[in-house]
């Protein structure tokens, strides 16, 4: 690992955190809208406390913490490193104030930079790849800001606007919807050893796949208001039994954000409200109407693995809008080429339902130590989705990217792409 | 009513509720730390749409509102006045801003300014009186943003300071605890009829009374330590059922806001921690804790109409801090004379829960429209307090205010007296 | 306290709980079909622990219970006496068996009478008071088990009879409703010294009532119909706030037991499902419901002396159905006489909620012990009602009885009876 | 299939069911210890509801229902046959009798035996496989009669004997821990296409697995107490999340059903208290402590396909006891041979925890109609047990059995097998 291309990450990243948060009011940054979601302002001094404790703490002799208290505040879940603020009361505290939190990140970004620029060649070895991870972590923060912030702004009555997108929004897709068959038998799946991966996307291994056949691009918004026309959120027979309970129990009758207005649809964006439109990707769906779509649609949702090959010979495939495109939505797929075998937004645009239970890849070893809380700790209860969305940073999604979420949550940008057996 | 004196009312209780805001940050304003607290912007909203929706909307012809959403977002239990964001979440919304808000207080306040003013005489007579309920009202919620505020900053890791009390904090009592005997008989109990009152103060009627004493000042912290040493937080025996519930579902071993740290008890106080003083009064109990304390020490709580009548005959009674004294906090009794029929800190120090519930006087009419939802319909399941506290104002408080909350209920500054049949 | 009309009433009561388990399947006993609901054979054995504890193991030198956690199983709430099955979980015991509580029940009986046959006058003299006490106790255990089973039987899908009442139930009431005027002014009130009564219904004292009318009868099932069609059960502003968030929450649109099938309300009664009877006494109707009606009419609900204060003067007053007359549900009011000065079903029928908090009397004292437990602890967030109901026995009402629930149940025969300040 | 040993299979089935309540009162079939235990009468009625709702209804002209309730009070969940009692209240159902469920159950077998034995050839194919279907959803009912029963007598405090065991229970095991060594590579796995399986082990596919290491036997109660005592239930580290989470809300301090007396680790079992044998498999542990033990080992749990095809290649292993053992307990696993290449216990004794989510095979197909509701919608937020238990009848189990349930459940009989990357 080389130290400028680092440092000037360091700095890149550092900053899109904050670039993210400028056109919030103070007021935006305290608030949590539910448990799942964290006040803006925690995630800038979380983000900066990962560095403080995995880094400066951990390397820096004498150092000093900015402030005694902020381990306990910030932390998120690290029993390594002791107790912290419960997660559903995380918007009960005004202080530290977003100034001091900004003072806080100033502080730990100038002693992280003059440690990384200063330190011996031995000791920048060790602390590369934590850097590193801390700058992915924090990536992971980039986008957990924008669905919190949607989700904040969503409720909040005023219907504030984060941006103003004054570029034309693409409407049509000239992509048709077709199944692509992708050729079974053993495929190496998993990230290679070199490169910077999380530990759940390893070992890479083997795995033995029947041919199958992936949807070319994700499931539109059109395509799921014919589910939610024909009384798909009404009818428990298409549903996993968890799946009707969660109907039943929240109310669903149609995606997160969706409101039925005067006899047609609209959606809480980024932008504003604006009406459904029918060529974009569906998306804030939870896995259980994920499943109930395909399960209406005679088909199913893909395995990780299934999703991971086609993405490994997917060479020419068209991206689905990223973070860095600003457009805090998924966007119809529009390619300079609708041949048969190609593959549309498996990155970007929607994460991707996968019906793979999030567990550990076969030789997968926890660490010992808080890394090891990462992502080990979670690998009961959530499903994997793939792809990134179109708030993920380009440089943090990969085909072989695990991400996962419980069945039933819709906040972030999750959506559908189907598979089958037979076509 | 004169007009003037009720215009310079108007302009000091609405600037006062502005001063108690100075000490916040933007971040404390927005915040929500259990569901009966509201965060402060909700108070200066609400205080304002209280005018504007009563007054302006009701009197000026051709009234806009200042804005069409403030009418949902800082309705408070209207029934009358339609839909409201359900209190529990007041906390979530960081729109509309502070800083909005003020705008919205500054345009009701010339508004209503110009309209008292300029209107002619016959309308004045009508609308007067409800300016004068406006104000009563806005008092109120200067005594909750306290109250709030210290709620706010007490879950606080970081415990901030509201104020710095630079004077000297009275620290002894020279008031020693007597019972004063109050001859019972027929009695005239309520406000009268003319002045300023709310509508759960009258009819002003008779009633009879037993002979009783009652505590010449409020129980110290000291005289409700020896309750707590002695056990009384593990002997059901000494609890109302419901209490010895709460006691154990809630986990509770001192009032709220003390701390047991190295062997000593310590109180969060809007100046900061402070040791437990004895000679204070004690403060932030619940019901149930002054009844299992009333009843360890074998006399009981007083009656509403018993605390009244010995209001009534207990003229030269040293009050207590009132709001205005910006102690925030109950100071030790403190007298010129200590005379053996004296009462002190009846009124200010701590509001004392009676042994009465709330419950309509004979003869009370609830009014038919919006301020017939004022007290009327909270006559459930809620027990009377009487006197005020270190956080009412002066101009708010009398010998028959009736002040309600519910059995469980510590974010007051609420305390004991005690009363007795015979001494 | 004479010895043999002691006896003889302890044989009858205890033989009349027996006869009200009569009707039950081995399996009815068993069943808790709510928190509030006690499996009938918990009864049985907790009226048998009653004697057991307070009689023989205070009294019988050498007492051996009958087993040894036959004390943990039935003690009910008394911290005195030790500790308890939660009461919410009282359904989870299949054991001790429906035959094993009757042999309870036989040995607690042989050992009392033998005991209270045999014991010297002296013992007597203490013990008398004590059994007498527990068998009241009994009684009102006989109407919570009626109550219960009605609850038991409502809930389930195939409406199991009670009783098959062959006699013609009365259709029609003679008695028209009307108000009568009732004087105020001083009035004792409470239970006097001599004869049983509870500790709460004590000390008699003076209590000031101002002059009032109260209805001549409980409002009808027809009157109430009216206040449901007038949209009643839609109306926030007719509810206490603590009552329209019941109504809310818990979905009520009608009476409990009320099922609107076919255009028409049909009632669960332990004689099965039958059609609502216009001049039938409301019943199964919570506080909140009553105080509901009592707004929608104009009226008020009595308070516990105006109450208690009309029926000590209204002696020729026709009494409703009690226990003993096993119709198991109230019946319209059929008065020989429908003087304008006359008073029908204030005794029997069903309880009749009043305005007043269920707080002690002035001079109240909770004694210490178990028995002190048995009504002082309840005095918060409960009502009091008056006057017994179908399920009450007889030789357990009197008009000073004061019953207590909270304001949101309705599975016992809760009714109204309106009074007002003027007519 | 032919139809005389299905008769008799039926017979044999039907009876042991009733075989299972004979220890059993009136009392103990009615109650529901807690929502996921069903009453035992519920159990008796629902297995018959079964044959008479897919088989006579289905198949039997003119068939008239027993009672046209049962229909709504013995469906468990299946959607396609209408509304059912909620699952959480089966409990509150005194009615029918259990001596109306036996002879709902008589009344249903005679009607099937006429039907299977009369009906024509071309029927009887149809219907056979349906009635072997019935019949193994009968034998898991029998399984959690079991369970069931075990939890209704766990909880109350009398601890009632289910069975008296007079056989002299082996304590010591002859069998040593080891860890044996399984080839990897391309691997069929799931049920093949002829005999019964249910649809959730089917379609029979390859699956590509790393070489590995089980362990030979099941995990034992002293192995368990190792980590216990090492305080494995207060270390957060070693647990995932959601377990770490279990753990605090449930207050698991070991395993379900002991308990620490005098210094010692007692077990309630169905023949009553008895102490924690050192060699008995583990038993009644969540998936979470399974997975907490396994990371405290150093090890980790097999996956589902590890487990089978280690079973599929363990032809020579030692069963533990099963239902028909009548043990009702997993007793230490006694060998004839205890060759280094030898499995015990795979089948029997405890269910054993997978690391594998219960997920639908490649290929498989989820039946429309009511018996696609079998397996199918369950396939979220469950993990996969293998191998059966002392309560799962011999003929009910085999190596392809895929039982599931949620993470935290602990009231079946569930234990711990490791597996491991290298040994």
């Amino acid at each position: 690992m080389k130290r400028s291309p680092l440092l000037n990450n360091y700095r890149v990243i550092r900053q899109r955190t904050e670039s993210l948060c400028e056109p919030l009011c103070v007021e935006d940054c305290v608030i949590q809208s539910m448990p799942d979601v964290s006040p803006p302002k925690w995630h800038l001094g979380h983000t900066s406390w990962f560095f403080e404790r995995v880094i400066l703490e951990g390397f820096v002799p004498g150092h000093k913490p900015f402030h005694e208290s902020y381990s306990f505040i910030f932390n998120s879940y690290y029993q390594s490193f002791g107790d912290r603020v419960r997660r559903d009361i995380r918007g009960t505290l005004s202080r530290p104030t977003v100034k001091e939190v900004y003072a806080y990140r100033r502080s730990v970004d100038e002693r992280m930079l003059a440690f990384l620029e200063n330190t011996d060649e031995a000791t920048f070895a060790k602390v590369g790849p934590l850097v590193e991870l801390g700058l992915h972590h924090e990536q992971q923060h980039q986008e957990l800001l924008v669905t919190d912030v949607k989700h904040i702004f969503g409720c909040n009555p005023l219907r504030p606007l984060y941006v103003t997108d004054r570029r034309q929004q693409p409407v049509r897709s000239n992509v048709t919807a077709r199944f692509v068959p992708v050729a079974g038998g053993l495929h190496e799946v998993g990230a290679a050893a070199e490169g910077f991966a999380w530990d759940n996307e390893r070992p890479r291994h083997t795995a033995f796949l029947t041919d199958f056949w992936l949807m070319n691009r994700p499931v539109s918004c059109g395509e799921y208001l014919e589910f939610l026309n024909d009384g798909g959120y009404r009818n428990p027979l298409l549903w996993l039994s968890d799946g009707w309970e969660a109907v039943c129990r929240e109310g669903w009758e149609a995606p997160l954000y969706w409101e039925h207005t005067d006899g047609r649809w609209l959606q809480f964006t980024l932008s504003g409200m604006r009406p459904v439109s029918k060529d974009e990707p569906i998306s804030h769906v939870s896995f259980y109407e994920a499943a109930a779509y395909a399960r209406w649609a005679g088909k199913r949702l893909p395995t990780e693995f299934e999703w991971e090959v086609a993405a490994a010979t997917a060479g020419g495939a068209t991206q689905g809008s990223l973070l860095e495109d600003e457009r805090f939505h998924p966007v119809p797929a529009v390619a300079a080429s609708d041949a048969a075998d190609r593959f549309h937004q498996l990155i970007g645009a929607v994460w991707e339902w996968t019906n793979s239970a999030y567990l550990p890849y076969p030789g997968y070893q926890q660490e010992r130590g808080p890394l090891g809380e990462y992502n080990g700790k979670f690998m009961s209860n959530q499903m994997v989705l793939r792809g990134g969305s179109c708030a993920t940073p380009r440089s943090h999604i990969r085909p072989t990217y695990r991400n996962f979420f419980p069945c039933e949550k819709r906040w972030q940008f999750t959506g559908i792409r189907l598979a089958a057996d037979n076509c």
